[in-house]
């Protein structure tokens, strides 16, 4: 079962790329609110629930994907 | 309206982050069949309806996010 885990940087954190993705789309008229950069992985579990899944992934995830200090995450299933 | 692009490598693309997550994943006695590993990305457009929020995306993802010979992607509403 595939699970998708979408990771962001924490709102308190300076997010460089959103920042320069902003400045760059500001340069060429583009208008927008804000923007965030993070991370997508998707990791392909052995799982026969969704929830097994999403359990599995979320101890990946907490294990060796992300930094919770400064990150965020969501898991979906895919 | 934000919407939320999703970034992953093709498939054909040799994914250098994937392997070497599920490397560390291994030497840890977590098996998964697999990872990819892309970017996730928010943006704040300006927008009455979802479609035109989508639209936006769009054209901005096309233009500054992503690169189209080794990168795929999907835009969701947030």
């Amino acid at each position: 079962m595939i699970v998708g885990v979408k990771i962001l940087p924490r709102e308190e954190v300076l997010d460089s790329q959103g920042r320069a993705v902003e400045n760059t789309l500001q340069q060429h008229n583009y208008t927008i609110n804000g923007c965030r950069v993070g991370k997508y992985i998707q990791l392909n579990v052995e799982a026969s629930t969704e929830d097994e899944a999403l359990k599995k992934a979320k101890e990946i995830t907490e294990f060796v994907l992300i930094n919770p200090l400064v990150e965020t995450f969501q898991l979906e299933i895919v």
